[in-house]
């Protein structure tokens, strides 16, 4: 970064701005307005919800999957086949928040009509947040739950290598008068960006992290990505998780799966033919609204009335710091921390667009 | 035990034979015949995946809930609302591997129309293994998902007592030529039974499975029940998906949820209105059933195929384990631990059966 964007460091900027900013580079990068604007907004709400890795700081990499036709920018998803409570939507290879969106729409209006339904989509692409697409079923009153699988990262049980990917999964289910309850999980042991902030800093990570070449936990971060792989959350729980994605995700959509997914963040990189999941419940129609309202605030109620543990004052719904975080954003600006500037900042200059960049911080 | 049940210590006892004299001990407790034989079948066949604890083990507990009329014998299952490919049914207390049948059944039968199906099922009790119900779905060549809601037991992050059950799910695909990739987990780090044998063994645990009154770490089992409570996995991943299924099982349904549902294990237990949950995947409504087959035999092949870790020469699919124990049972008889002998003997002296019991014994 050069001095006048070192200036922005610990400054905010007005998500809406940051938005706008985000909108036109992908614009200027080919993708229509509309899908430059579904993809700015899941890239900006995961910003807002304090989880930076999978937030603006990917449209450098999204960019360059644009750039090497691994993301097709002007392609539409469409339905491949489809039946009263399901589909199949072919995404040729269009940006994946655009895809995303229309398969989870596409879930809502067919659950709409028959209590549940699942939209699986082949020949997508990183489809940044899970936990995006579960709450936009939530805000229109579904329970809504995604997955994908991706590339080869993780290993299994008695393995050595990587096997599967950290397939993650997101669910949201709406709470009258509040935001949705969200979890939005990979299903390792851990965030890989956890692994590389370790390498980065060259500090030691905890045993249960990492296995090396032989299969034996390791405390040394450099070995991921190469010889090391992350372990799945509680070893086979995790596993079988990943599998379970892996399925609905990939082989049930005719997309790739397994080693058959090429990794998105290649520096030349290929269509990755990921695949997801979405699912869609309709609580209005199996349960009376304020009945279903009045038993979720209860049940919400009973979880924040928990004792608390030594040193703790608060037991917090599953996405409820998520939800405080984006408030503070709304309210105040986003504050982004200095590696997700100098992505933004790497895609604006390319773009002769860091003078702009530089005007939206407070 | 006597000197003649002793001896039958190390023995093997054929399927058949333990499934024949479950449901004798059930009807005698009187159940019809036909969810004796529904009950039976989850028991035993749980007992050949060498899931003991979730096993014949259970009938002991199954009866006194019978006994106190927790468990309503000749009760039947009915639908309470349902739509195109949904359902709510009333369990009206009876057995819940005859309501978990039916329910599966039902879910199937809708998914076959639509697509994808759930049936959501309340005033249940305890159901036994869920992976029994996911199974009997894939092996009619659906992807079948269940799962329930238990008493709270469990703690969630910054909490210091039983806050949620360890609420499990289970999921099965059918893989064509051989048995279903399943697996069946509870959201706990650990399963209680393990926790409870060190508790009988007076050996201490890893520090992260309980926490103390104070919500810190403790290596004491004797805690549990009591000051302990058992840690989701991976903390708030586990947490965040007990609380989906406390929503799919339990709030959804019309069951009991949280701190409302009765503990079945009391001794005088009282109905406990558990809720479950059970999905059904139509895969041949979505691809080419051969399409489908051929995608899992490759996936399945690849996952086998994995560089195995140093000390390893295998790695298993989810289930696999359990199929391999199943086959040895199947073609050699089942050798089942002491505690579940002492508690098929409980239950054969309290029903005049002890000697027709032994007699089974190879």
């Amino acid at each position: 970064m050069n001095e006048q964007q070192k200036a922005c460091v610990g400054k905010r900027i007005p998500i809406d701005a940051l938005h706008e900013f985000c909108t036109e580079v992908m614009v200027r990068h080919g993708l229509t307005p509309d899908h430059a604007r579904a993809t700015a907004d899941v890239l900006v709400t995961t910003d807002t919800w304090g989880v930076f890795t999978h937030g603006t700081r990917q449209i450098v990499p999204l960019m360059n999957n644009v750039d090497h036709k691994a993301i097709d920018a002007t392609a539409q998803p469409e339905i491949a086949s489809d039946g009263p409570s399901w589909a199949i939507v072919d995404g040729h290879g269009a940006m994946p928040p655009a895809s995303g969106v229309y398969a989870m729409d596409l879930a809502i209006e067919k659950a709409r009509r028959t209590g549940i339904a699942y939209v699986g989509v082949k020949h997508s692409n990183h489809f940044g947040a899970a936990g995006y697409y579960a709450v936009h079923a939530a805000r229109q009153g579904l329970i809504g739950l995604s997955m994908s699988n991706v590339d080869v990262c993780m290993t299994v049980p008695f393995a050595r290598a990587p096997s599967i990917g950290t397939n993650p999964i997101s669910y949201a289910v709406p709470v009258r008068g509040e935001n949705p309850v969200f979890l939005d999980i990979a299903t390792s042991v851990v965030a890989i960006s956890k692994v590389l902030t370790a390498k980065a800093a060259g500090t030691p990570i905890p045993d249960n992290w990492l296995v090396d070449e032989n299969g034996q936990p390791t405390t040394d971060a450099s070995s991921y990505p190469g010889t090391g792989s992350i372990v799945p959350m509680t070893a086979h729980k995790g596993y079988g998780i990943a599998f379970l994605i892996e399925v609905l995700s990939g082989i049930l959509t005719g997309a790739s799966f397994l080693s058959g997914i090429n990794r998105w963040i290649d520096p030349e990189p290929k269509p990755a033919d990921q695949g997801q999941a979405y699912i869609a419940v309709d609580v209005d129609a199996m349960m009376a609204p304020h009945v279903f309202a009045d038993r979720m605030k209860k049940a919400v109620a009973e979880i924040r009335s928990a004792p608390k543990a030594a040193g703790h004052d608060r037991v917090y719904l599953p996405g409820e710091m998520e939800w405080e975080r984006r408030d503070d954003a709304v309210a105040n600006g986003l504050l982004l921390p200095d590696y997700v500037l100098m992505n933004l900042f790497t895609v604006a200059d390319k773009n002769g667009l860091s003078d702009r960049l530089i005007g939206l911080f407070g």
